[in-house]
């Protein structure tokens, strides 16, 4: 078999990211059979007939499966517990892994607790949409992204390669790094942001929307993002995300010290590196080395 | 005459936007003869040759002028003197207005200081670009852009009448308010994304980069812009900035607080409150409402 390819594939949460995931698999030649599983009969039986999945299995099924890797893609407050099911009733040798955009909140319940033969390599695709569901999968969504893959101390060297490979098969840029390291940085790098403009736009009242332009547009599109979504995630990733708010605060009273004292040096140096940090993650899109959504 | 039209128009500072509300009013048939005002024989030579005005006149240039109506385009902190420089050479019967982000700055100094018979009304065009310079200048920057006119107790009907015009004739939609409701609510919608954006991207470490997706982007890239034409407006905004800026800092603190207690709830809310302003601002695009750059 080519590296990353499985016989059978099972996805565990048929919606843009997990429906996704089958499409590439299935488009990259990866895998001969994609198996579906979720809660509802009909969703999955819609999917089947839009040719995303061959077929599904209802999760309160029981019973061994013949899939040799599992692609969890549920809400990240229930990756891990969902592994766990899956895990009960897989055969040993299966592999596991996920989608979930929190790492730690993932592994630790984990931690010893997989069968025997069994093992579970964490990822996290930067890549996403603003739609969701099956219906807006897309075969090349991991294509030129980056994906993160968090091995532990627990991880065979054999699982954690045959995960990385299976990501590289569907285009992405794999990043190894540690789980608490991808929890870190995310929460800056997405977390972050996510509340900062989620709380500029409740500042802004109905009669001021007409003085609202591309900067603000720009600044807090991302807040029109789904809170069923962001809820477990910001509450999955809570320390480094405190942390980050209280950093993120802390700049903000540089500038407003700046502002009061009138302090026209201080308040250009700020400016200056925002634009100089800022500037430099253009160049490196340029140079296509960055994802372009999460 | 048409409404909103002028013999001879002056243009103090002739660079985007400067240079766009000559292009702009010659495309709309506004003015016979476009006089660009500025520092710099050679660039001002460049814009006779580019066809953006027609001749120019140093600022150090005394004795008075034929113009009938001069927009000052100049930096926001130098705006109210380069009018009363200005009004000094001007005909009595002359127009004067600007386009200047932040408005009391402006208008204050000029109160009850310009030559009867001269008089200034205050415009902001939420147009504009991240490039700059009279080379980057367009007929259509302000067209189904809204402008905001900031008339005063001092203006007479008749000249507020001829300001509105002017920006209506060259494609704006017109709002009329105070100067201060205007800073009020440009620092929310304007100049605190600024700082946001800067703050936010001064986080970013260099070996992080590859994990900013299109969120941290989006959040960010206002953050790009020149630290020449920000720190001015910040500072001449002071009050109203500082104010959003505390405003912002207590709705980070509700997040802070919602996470650090677990309380899916009230999180929950704040991104609810965030999500429904921003997706509203989007209803308001679609119906051609709002304005797209600034």
């Amino acid at each position: 078999m080519a590296a990353g390819s499985f016989r059978v594939l099972a996805v565990a949460g048929v919606g843009l990211l997990g429906g996704s995931v089958a499409l590439a698999a299935r488009h990259a030649g990866l895998v001969q059979r994609v198996v579906g599983i979720g809660r509802n009969p009909e969703r999955l039986r819609a999917a089947v007939s839009a040719g995303i999945i061959d077929e599904f299995r209802l999760e309160s099924e029981t019973g061994t499966a013949d899939w040799d890797l599992i692609v969890v893609a549920t809400p990240v407050d229930r990756i891990a517990s969902d592994v766990l099911k899956l895990a009960a009733s897989s055969r040993p040798g299966t592999l596991i892994t996920d989608v979930g955009s929190v790492k730690q909140a993932v592994l630790e319940p984990l931690s010893g607790r997989l069968p025997r033969g069994i093992e579970f390599v964490g990822a996290h695709p930067l890549a996403g949409s603003h739609q969701s569901g099956f219906e807006a999968a897309r075969a090349d969504l991991f294509s030129q992204r980056v994906t993160v893959v968090t091995p532990t101390a627990e991880s065979s060297e054999s699982a954690v390669e045959q995960i990385v490979e299976f990501w590289q098969a569907l285009g992405s840029r794999v990043l190894r790094m540690s789980a608490a390291e991808h929890d870190s940085s995310l929460a800056l790098t997405s977390h972050l942001p996510h509340v900062a403009a989620a709380a500029l736009a409740s500042l802004l009242q109905p009669d001021q929307r007409e003085l609202a332009a591309s900067g603000f547009r720009d600044t807090t599109r991302i807040a029109a993002g789904d809170a069923d979504l962001w809820v477990p995630i910001l509450l999955a990733n809570a320390e480094p995300v405190l942390k980050q708010l209280t950093a993120f605060s802390q700049v903000l009273n540089e500038f407003s010290t700046a502002i009061r004292q009138r302090d026209d040096r201080s308040l250009r140096q700020w400016l200056e590196t925002g634009r100089l940090s800022r500037q430099a993650l253009d160049a490196g899109q340029k140079q296509g080395q960055s994802p372009e959504t999460d």
